[in-house]
């Protein structure tokens, strides 16, 4: 049996003690419902990479510093903190703690389930004196009940032993940071000050607040003892610990079970007793349902998502599993947020300071949005519930409408780098993007009545002050950042314009469907024919000579980036080279022109989108994983079957290959949301410009068929597409009117739809920098 | 009487006692000659703005931080020290110290004159109790021993009275610094390390290191007593003290009359003993030489500069003397600095952290050139000396050649923001254009084969790296910052586009001077067509459809600033409104088209001088301190005389009248020196483009005449201008060759050249934004 991860369709193993290999697999180890998320850190608590527990949007503050400040400069950044570690269970065997650096491993196993919604434990462990202990855990974060985790924990002895349990409740766990500030060190240095701490019987509260924040938490714990007798138990409370020790003589062939049920709250408003209240409800709700009954809600709830949600690919088997690790993880995101942020690595790790981008509305919520739309309900809500900060935001760069930011925890803006945080407006059309994206798919007008008009006509409002109406370019949007961030402050960037072009024609049409909000939000007449006569006249910058279409304006006529003597250990570039002379030369980190051929494919040509795609091909390195799907999308679309399907596979292995190494600081949520992207999108050719939800649909050559599900409105269905023919079939819902390869279809209940797939259009394959080609399959 | 600053030809007096002025006139009273400068701070030391005491290059290292680091970002910034203040002489009479702050200033009075080169004052205080005496002091820093400063301090008691004199020398002053870093400002809180403390007799010495840069220094004071009888010194020294005390009792109508001479020394290399060595030298000599021979060699100096310097006008007393106040401090700037820098605000203040910037090669140079050339040659000297760090940062960013810093006081980058600093490649070109200028001025052999030809090459070749010749466009020069610090990181901004392609054009003509030193520099043939061909094709970015040139390309499409709705408040910009917002519109902060026109005038028609002028004069907002002179120079040159008068008086006042609102932390060097070239290259249309020095007079309506006094290789002339004729004459040296009004001519010794002054052209009157119009004559 081979060590590492193995290749199963339903979950992730990983066979074997690697300790090199914890920090990586904690991350994709990691479980999470959107609420509460608990890195795959061993029970023991060490050895470790990151432990790691977060609560969504709970963060602490602290100031950022710049040796030369500027007007309109965030003055607080924001980073989200480890809260109080409940993962915790300690073992003592006879007088050895279990730690897997000493004794021996005879076996370790770890399995992340993916329709259980657990991640499971085997060890087998010979400790440095020759005691045996078999350990087995199982632990969940619930996505039926919000608030709570558990943690299932079986030791059996092979011989007569004497065992010590100690399950903890643990806050301000030391670990590293890395900030060279000693201002930010302080603010996440013991980031948790205690407020109450209480423990009874085998029940524990600890409840603490943020220094500067000012958020208070709550954790609690209670067990369920399953033992021989014989059984001494004590719990203890302290500031920053609670403990619950078992100690007990299990004789061979024994067990000591022992069920750890987690609740964890915070608020900024409650109190210290209410959020004592809110997590004691919590655990009594646990404890009624029971170790049994959790597992069986959270398996009836992944049931529902995979009958809505699957993708099965026939004819290559890691990628199968990687599409649904991808899924999985995309689903622990965002599941249970409910108008907290989706971070840019989810609940996973402390990456990016657990911080939203602009990921989360461009290629997380389009897979929520058709799998799980409450989900991506509750993320635009979330950005929703901060317009008033986008608001004050615009107004303090002196521009009108709502400009949300490029990084935050609570919607504030915490970009300390203005040229690729605050000018990326596009951060702001991308929200209105995913907000007409979800009421088109859902038909929510609860949603689009309380949150998606005013999100669309203040992003509207935002293009309107940036750009200006040039007598002879048209509207310009000078300036801004667009998504690649190897290019930076330029004019007209394409993908920007074209965002804002959407944007503009959708505040229109939302107030148009809805006079009484538009009169709501003083959007007169005028302001209605500004804002589609703008969007008519949109600046598209695009080189005559050479034919194609500009990521800005100037792009093509700047120098190329030398990538002859361009070494491959010097990428990702901006580690090895200035932002300066990145951005003056045709190098681009990432898809940019090609991801506005992907969302706005409804304004190219397909001659164009062949050129561009060929041109930008030859100049984009890769170095974000925001760019694989994207590039695959265009690559399928475009006929290069093959190069899509290294994308895919690109995307979909980011975290388990490690491809940029840093999947120890959590996982790349944009790019597993991508993988998804690449099938339904890619070859499945997916699009919903202007709300219609339409297919083209190819099978690459490395598989032998492929299927999705998704969701429109009250419509579930699949499409099942072979090397020859696509059939469409309603799951449950009414009938689906969509579109096979440009020919109108309505898809029946009961009735499948199977139609023959025309040949793939030809294109000369692309290249790609030297050296940064897509990289195949993992090798294990 | 007045108070206040007093209008007289050859000095700089004021009135009165206003502690709120003390910060402003501890600036414009402060004493220099390049190496050592002492603020104009009372004696006694307190009341004070500012203590300020430095020493030309000797500075500290600090951490910059960055909420989010990039790669090649500076880590350490440097910062200008305190160093051992020596100008404090205390006095207590009686039993009361004389203190501004309590009892009476029955009269008060300092006067800087630009003539004896010193600093006088002279009280009468009555204290608290009644007690009356007259404080005389006159101090100088000496232009002749280098490293000498000396203070005669003489007391006029009314009645008998007890006299007690402290002077010292005082370490480590406490002083706030305004970092939000803590890092910062532990580095700057104390930065003196004490190594040495020793005293004797009348004479004392101090020597300390910093902490970090690992510089050291010394400081040593000795004094002269003419008094009565009955007399106790004292003597005294501790780490970061010394001190001599003289008591006495002085009958009415008697005096005390002390001499402290200051002997001050640093060096990178040299030990404490050498240290204490040079400054116990420099006392000798000091001693020797004697008070009244210290003002003796110090007028001579002066006698010496103002024979080749001074710059007349007749019909405005004002703009006479606020002219002598910028020759006299931008001498004091340059004098004696010796392969030192000469920083923006010189040795008068800390403002800019005391780092250099382009303003010494474009607009503080040209006035030394044509002046004191071997300031000129010094300042050069020290540019060269940080080739080797210029060429590390030009490696370190991908580049070839010399890539010189945006600000800093040892040669190396600190700037914080990029868009801002290291973008700003033109600072290279401006070295390369006063290196350039310096030779064809000078004929300087020496220094263009030790250094000249070398910065030229370097430069060139860093042209070479950062531009690319594009088939259509020709030789651009993209994303960079040019002197507009309202526009950023844009493609072929015409300011240094034509500041590259004279400075390639510089380095090939050096090389085929030189053929020997093209061949030590690796110059190949291949090398040198290219710049030739580079500066043949350099792209010069111009909008047909508005018959302008642009700034940069794309500037005219951006679209405007809101001048109508910016409040005056709300200036400078820079402080109200985001840089993105700035950048992205046409508003610019100081003249950089502009300035292109004056520095290359000679690739620019008069009718397109006219219509850039008129467009820019539009979008020009001034917040800049250097940008009024070259708005002045050009104004001149296009016949709008009075509106180069008033920005030549916004020049000349920018510090006296305290138009930034920050004369307390310093001078302003470059709009000081920009005054004397709005009066030579504005009223005398002072050209030298290729070397060939030319004029082009108009005496402006407010004057009844003016004129100016330069050196050019060994000949020192004389301009005089009146309403209707100009008249060369040759003061010292040899014939001089130019051209009046575009009709070459040769003034001969003896023989003075008189010629009428053609009507001055006609283009309609520019405007400029709402309330940016230059400032009128200071209103005092």
């Amino acid at each position: 049996m081979s060590k590492g991860y193995q290749t199963e369709p339903w979950q992730l193993a990983w066979r074997g003690l690697d300790l090199a290999e914890l920090d990586r697999t904690e991350s994709t180890f990691a479980l999470s419902n959107g609420h509460i998320g608990l890195r795959g850190t061993l029970e023991e608590g060490e050895p470790r990479g990151l432990p790691g527990t977060y609560l969504n949007g709970f963060y602490e503050e602290h100031p950022l510093p710049y040796g030369e400040a500027g007007y309109g400069y965030p003055e607080a950044g924001q980073t989200v903190v480890n809260v109080t570690d409940g993962k915790i269970i300690r073992l003592l065997v006879e007088d050895e703690p279990l730690d897997m650096r000493y004794g021996r491993a005879l076996s370790h196993e770890r399995v992340l389930d993916f329709r259980s919604g657990t991640l499971r434990r085997h060890t087998e462990w010979e400790s440095p004196t020759g005691r045996r202990v078999s350990v087995r855990t199982e632990r969940l974060v619930s996505f039926t009940q919000r608030a709570v985790a558990a943690i299932h924990y079986e030791i059996e002895p092979v011989d007569d032993i004497q065992l010590v349990v100690q399950s903890d409740l643990l806050a301000n766990e030391p670990i590293e940071h890395r900030s060279g500030d000693p201002r930010v060190a302080a603010a996440l240095d013991h980031p948790l000050v205690g407020d109450f701490a209480v423990a009874e019987g085998r029940r524990a509260v600890l409840a603490h607040h943020t220094r500067h924040s000012g958020l208070r938490m709550a954790a609690a714990m209670d067990h369920d003892i399953d033992a021989q007798d014989n059984l001494r138990t004590a719990i203890h409370a302290e500031t920053d610990l609670a403990r619950f020790t078992v100690a007990v003589d299990v004789p061979a062939g024994g067990r000591l079970r022992l069920t750890k049920y987690l609740g964890y709250g915070w608020s900024a408003n409650r109190s210290v007793p209410a959020l004592r209240a809110q997590v004691e409800a919590a655990l009594e709700g646990a404890l009624q349902t029971g170790w049994r009954g959790l597992l069986a809600e959270q398996r009836q709830y992944l049931d529902h998502f995979w009958a809505a949600a699957d993708v099965e690919v026939d004819g290559d088997e890691a990628l199968q599993q990687a599409i649904r690790f991808a899924l999985f993880h995309v689903l622990q995101a965002g599941a249970r947020g409910e108008t907290r942020a989706i971070p840019g690595k989810g609940l996973t790790g402390p990456g990016y300071d657990g911080h939203a981008f602009w990921d989360t509305e461009i290629f997380v919520l389009p897979l929520l949005t058709y799998t799980v739309p409450e989900a991506a309900r509750d993320a635009l809500r979330w950005r929703h519930s901060t317009i008033d900060k986008a608001r004050e935001r615009a107004t303090q760069l002196g521009q009108r409408g709502a400009a949300f930011p490029w990084r935050s925890i609570n919607g504030a803006e915490c970009s300390a780098y203005w040229p690729a945080g605050t000018a990326a407006f596009h951060v702001s059309g991308g929200v209105a993007y995913a907000t007409a994206q979800y009421v088109a798919a859902t038909g929510d007008t609860t949603f689009e009545r309380d949150c998606g008009t005013e999100i669309l006509v203040e992003t509207a409002r935002l293009w309107m002050a940036l750009g200006h109406n040039d007598p002879h370019d048209g509207f310009r949007i000078d300036g801004v950042t667009g998504p690649d961030e190897y290019t930076a402050v330029v004019d007209n960037n394409l993908y920007t314009n074209l965002i804002a072009q959407k944007n503009l024609r959708e505040a229109a049409a939302a107030c148009e469907r809805h006079p009484d909000l538009a009169q709501h939000l003083a959007v007169s007449g005028d302001e209605l024919a500004a804002w589609t006569e703008a969007a008519d006249r949109m600046a598209i910058p695009f080189d005559a000579k050479l034919n194609v279409h500009q990521q800005c304006e100037g792009f093509t006529s700047h120098a190329e980036w030398d990538f002859a003597n361009t070494p491959q250990d010097r990428y990702p570039l901006l580690l090895n080279y200035p932002y300066f002379d990145l951005y003056r030369k045709q190098v681009t980190k990432q898809a940019d022109l090609v991801l506005a051929m992907h969302l706005r494919g409804d304004v190219f040509s397909e001659a164009a989108k062949a050129r561009n795609f060929d041109y930008y091909e030859a100049r984009t390195v890769r170095d974000s994983s925001l760019s694989a799907s994207t590039q695959a999308v265009l690559a399928a679309e475009l006929g290069h079957l093959d190069l899509a399907y290294d994308y895919l596979a690109e995307a979909a292995f980011t975290d388990l290959n490690d491809l940029h190494d840093n999947a120890r600081n959590g996982l790349h949520m944009a790019s597993l949301a991508g993988a998804w992207s690449a099938v339904v999108a890619g070859f499945g050719g997916m699009r919903d410009h202007d709300g219609k939800l339409t297919f083209a649909p190819r099978t690459p050559p490395a598989l032998t068929s492929f299927s999705f599900r998704m969701r429109l409105r009250d419509t579930s269905f699949q499409v099942f597409v072979d090397r020859t023919s696509a059939t469409y079939r309603i799951i449950s819902g009414g009938p689906l009117h969509t579109a096979h390869h440009g020919e109108p279809i309505v898809v029946e209940p009961g009735t499948d739809v199977t139609l023959p797939i025309p040949a793939a259009p030809y294109h000369p394959a692309p290249h790609q920098p030297e050296g940064r080609q897509p990289k195949r399959l993992r090798e294990s």
